[in-house]
């Protein structure tokens, strides 16, 4: 069913400083930037890998504001890996078999995220504490 | 420098329920599973995507006892993604110029990892809060 580690979301409180570092220090580079006002985020995607079929990625993140789910985050455990993102090659068949098995969905239907990619959120609580994202690319669609 | 997203370190309490877990909801698959007592660690690996120089993985952690680095983590911040390793071609040289960018490694020289891999962690106060692991695949050496 996951077919890659698409991204590892990754919270932080300036979002041109941690551009800086990651390009500076790994080399990386920015492919996509993005404001997502209905998530509440900035955010930078850095390409670690690419791939036919949808590549790996650094997805930095920026909270818009103190109440949004990230700027909530950073309250609680300060900056550092928010979430992991999986890539699927079909996102709304995967959902429906990991609903099936019984774990919440934030998703119940795939919306859209970074990248024109179509993307759905299963509940941390159900996934050890592990917030999770499914990652269909364009590509893949 | 960086090659792939090599694994997401996730700690859990008990790991024999979490391969369950990850096996049933993924349909992913063990491909080693290691005891490390100089880190304190039963682990699990399970594949998410081969390649033929490092695949990618989702690593399962679980401590040997309270007292030890990922028995911390979970006291202090419950289950959850732990770090985050990156694979890269040479992990010596890779250090040295991370290095000497400032940030604080916490191997100055690789050690064995998962898998026959020689790895290295960086210090996660000068990455953003992110403990971040360079990771050398045997076919890489």
């Amino acid at each position: 069913m996951l077919t890659r580690i698409d991204h590892v979301g990754i919270a932080c409180r300036n979002l041109e400083e941690k551009i800086d570092f990651y390009t500076a220090t790994f080399g990386l580079s920015v492919v996509s930037r993005e404001t997502h006002a209905e998530q509440g985020v900035n955010e930078a995607m850095l390409a670690v890998a690419h791939a036919p079929a949808g590549g790996s990625y650094i997805q930095l993140l920026e909270p818009l504001g103190p109440d949004t789910p990230v700027g909530r985050f950073l309250e609680r455990r300060g900056e550092g890996i928010h979430h992991v993102g999986y890539g699927v090659a079909d996102v709304t068949a995967a959902l429906a078999a990991i609903g099936a098995t019984g774990v919440r969905l934030l998703d119940s239907r795939p919306r859209h995220g970074s990248m024109g990619a179509s993307i759905a959120f299963l509940h941390p609580g159900d996934v050890g504490g592990v917030l999770t994202e499914l990652v269909q690319a364009p590509s893949e669609h």
